[in-house]
C-alpha cells in the first residue's frame, strides 16, 4: 500500500528544507507553464460546511499529480489530506494526513520570497505575530539567510515570550520579545507580518531602507494587517499568485491603488525574468497568497525523503 | 490518526452486507432529498490523464461527507481513495485505499435493485460475464434472495469454469458454467449482464416471463450489452441515477426510444412511491449507473464496522 504519514512522522524529517526545495521547483514549473494549479473546488454540504479541494501537480519529466482537501465543518479538530500520484506510472505514492504540511508549505513560500527578494546581506528579522504561521515563516527565513538576531512583537506578552523561548531554542539564534511593533521592525532587514489583525500593525515610516517585508495575514480592501503606505513605499511588490489575489471574495487590499498595477509574479523573480532589487536601499514587499497546487509538490518531496530514509535505515 | 484500511482489511469484514445496507440508506436519503451527490469533478493533467473526484454525503441527523478519487494515468496499478468525515464533529473518520470498495459498491447497487425489483420468489440466476463485476453482482444477489442455482456464460470457457468453481465455493450454491448465453438465461428468474460487450449478448425472446434483469456493462446508443428489445419487453425500466445516464458523454442506449420516457428512479421504488411489479409475470430491467456519492456511505459503514470489531476484539 502507499506510504501514509502523519504529523509525528514529519517531525523525523527536515520538512522545512524539503518544502523550500519543493516550492522553488513549483515556482519554476509555474514559470515554465508546467504547473497545474486550477482554482479551488468547493463542495457544500448545506449548513454543515464545505469540503475544499486544491488539486494540482506538474507536467514536466518526473510529473506528479495530487490534491489537498480540508473541511469547514464545525468541530475542534481539522485534518487535511494530501495525496500524490506519479502520472508516469499511475502509482499512488502516498498520503500525508494532519495539519503540519499546510503550515510548512506556507512558511516555505515565505522562505522563497525572502531568498529571492531580500538583500543577501539581510541578518535581522522583525516579526509581528506569535502563532503557527509566524513560527514557520521564521523557520524558513532562518534556512535561506544567515540570521543573527530576531525581534518579535505580539499583543500578548506571554505569547511573545513563549515564542521567543521556543524559536531561540529551535533555531539557535537570539530571539528577543519586544513590547511595541515599532521596536520589532525598526532595525530589521526582513519584516514578517503573520497576524490575524484586520487593521495595519506597522507603518511605512518605521522601516529601514532596503527592508524586505512578507505579509501572510489578512489582505483584503477592508481588512489588512499592512496599510497601503507600506505598499506605496515599496520599490517592488510581488505575490505568489496574481490569479488568486484577483479571485479573493473581497477585493485584494491593493485593489484600485497604483501598487496593484505593478504587482509582480514571484515566478518572474525566481526564474530571473525580473530583478527584485536594483540597489541596496530598495524596499520589497511580498504578499503571500498560498499558491494552490503546491501542497502536492511539498508532499511529494517529503514522501520521497521518507522513502529514501526508510530504505537506508 | 484516522482509521486507514486497505483491500486486505476489507477481507476481514462482511463488506457486501455492509455495502448493501449503506446503499439502501443512500437511496432512501436520495429519496428524502438528503443525499449530496454533485456531478463528478475532473481535473486534467494534459496528456498524462485525469484525477476524477466523486464527492458526496448525507444531510440527515448522523450526516457524513467525503469523496472518492481515482486516476486515468497510464500504468498497471490504480488505487482509489475514499475518505469520510463526520460533518457533526469535523472528525476525519477514516480512509479506504485500494480497488475493492468500488467493486463492492457497484455490486451492492445491483443487490438493492434485485431486492426491490425481482420477484421475492426468484431462486435462479443466469449471469453473462465472468469478471469482477459479475462476481460482486452475484455475491449481492445471493445476499438478497435465497438462490438455489446459478448458470454462467462468458466467451472464454476457461474463465467461466474458474468463475463457477470460485463462486460455488464462496456462496455455497451450485454454479454451472454453460456454453451459450441462451442456456445461461432461459430458465433464470434473475438475469445479470456484467460484460464489456459493445453489442447485445442476449435477446428478449430468450427470457422467462417475470424475469428481472440487471445491466452493468456498456449502455450507450452505439455500444450496449443489452438491445432495445429487452427494454421494450420490460414492464418497468429503472436506474439508480436518471441524472447520470442523461449526462453520459455518448447518449444512453434508450435515448430516443419509448423506454427512455418511462425510466423510473430506483429511489422511487425503494421508498415505496412506485411498485416495481403489479403481477408475477411482469418483467423488470435495472440499468446500473453507479450512483455517485454512494462510495462515501459504503466506506462509512465499513469504517464503523471495523471500529466496532477492533473495540470488541
Amino acid at each position: 500500500m502507499a506510504i501514509i504519514l502523519g504529523d509525528s512522522d514529519l517531525d523525523q524529517l527536515p520538512v522545512m528544507q524539503l518544502a523550500i526545495e519543493a516550492i522553488e521547483e513549483a515556482i519554476l514549473a509555474r514559470s515554465a507553464g508546467d504547473l497545474v494549479s486550477p482554482p479551488r473546488h468547493n463542495v457544500s454540504f448545506a449548513e454543515k460546511g464545505d469540503l475544499i479541494f486544491t488539486i494540482g501537480g506538474t507536467l514536466d519529466d518526473a510529473s506528479i499529480a495530487g490534491f489537498r482537501v480540508y473541511d469547514t465543518f464545525r468541530g475542534p479538530r481539522h485534518e487535511q489530506i494530501v495525496a500524490v500520484w506519479s502520472t508516469e506510472t499511475a502509482e499512488l505514492q502516498g498520503l500525508i494526513i494532519g495539519t503540519r504540511l499546510g503550515e510548512v508549505r506556507t512558511g516555505a513560500i515565505g522562505g522563497i520570497a525572502i531568498r529571492y527578494m531580500s538583500s543577501p546581506e539581510a541578518r535581522t528579522v522583525g516579526i509581528i505575530g506569535s502563532g503557527q504561521q509566524a513560527r514557520t515563516q521564521l523557520e524558513a527565513a532562518a534556512l535561506v539567510r544567515e540570521l543573527t538576531h530576531v525581534r518579535v512583537y505580539s499583543r500578548s506578552e506571554r505569547r511573545r515570550y513563549l515564542f521567543a523561548l521556543e524559536m531561540e531554542q529551535r533555531l539557535g539564534i537570539p530571539v528577543e520579545p519586544v513590547d511595541t511593533p515599532l521596536r520589532a521592525v525598526s532595525d530589521a532587514d526582513i519584516v514578517i507580518c503573520a497576524t490575524t489583525s484586520l487593521t495595519p500593525v506597522i507603518e511605512a515610516g518605521w522601516l529601514k531602507p532596503g527592508v524586505h517585508i512578507n505579509t501572510v495575514g489578512p489582505k483584503t480592501v477592508d481588512e489588512h494587517e499592512l496599510g497601503l503606505d507600506v505598499a506605496a513605499a515599496a520599490d517592488l511588490v510581488a505575490t505568489d499568485s496574481p490569479e488568486q489575489v484577483r479571485a479573493y471574495k473581497a477585493p485584494f487590499f491593493l485593489h484600485g491603488s497604483p501598487s496593484a498595477e505593478r504587482l509582480v509574479d514571484l515566478a518572474a523573480i525566481v526564474s530571473g525574468k525580473v530583478i527584485a532589487r536594483q540597489a541596496p536601499d530598495q524596499t520589497t514587499l511580498f504578499c503571500s497568497a498560498g499558491l494552490s497546487g503546491t501542497e502536492v509538490l511539498v508532499a511529494a518531496h517529503i514522501l520521497a525523503a521518507f522513502k529514501a530514509k526508510a530504505g537506508a535505515g
